[in-house]
């Protein structure tokens, strides 16, 4: 089974944060393929944690983890904070595939 | 002349900044309005921030600007520190239209 693990920045508004568990779930729906999992996480100020929501879809079965980072620009973020959180599961792991996928900036639409 | 203002976080990454200039460059593109001026403008982090990139448009004679927060999620930044920021010059200004719109995340697409 794959995964895709979508990242957003999360925040003190558990709002905003619950917005992204809504976005999962519309992206699992929206996929609609019961050999890929769909989860979230957040690189901080929310729980699960980047490292957490790897280890979630590991255990649910997953033996891909896409990382997909939920933001704009490629900002510090995205350039050094999101992997070096996933380069912790990535070393805990060798034998899985854990990457990350472009940010949705890149995204034309 | 009206005036659109996207909005982003501000990076400490110039080149992450520069993304949005020319996202900026593309929307005025895209727009292909001779009315409708497109500017860019940060949060925090860079230059211009919101009240420089306001006092741009209306400088251009603009008569209204909308803010649109090139953000996901409906979080601090959007809640509170963006609205903070615009009502600095929306009070400076009771006769010009400056108003924020509604944040990328609530997009469909």
């Amino acid at each position: 089974m794959n995964s895709l693990l979508l990242v957003a920045h999360g925040s003190r508004r558990a709002e905003s944060n619950a917005e992204i568990g809504r976005l999962a779930d519309r992206l699992r729906a929206r996929l609609a393929d019961p050999d890929t999992l769909v989860d979230h996480a957040f690189l901080e100020l929310a729980d699960p944690l980047i490292p957490e929501g790897i280890e979630r879809c590991l255990a649910q079965g997953a033996s891909s983890v896409q990382v997909v980072p939920y933001f704009l620009a490629r900002g510090t973020h995205v350039a050094e904070d999101i992997p070096e959180q996933v380069a912790i599961k990535q070393r805990e792991y060798p034998d899985r595939d854990i990457r990350i996928t472009d940010y949705l900036g890149t995204s034309q639409a």
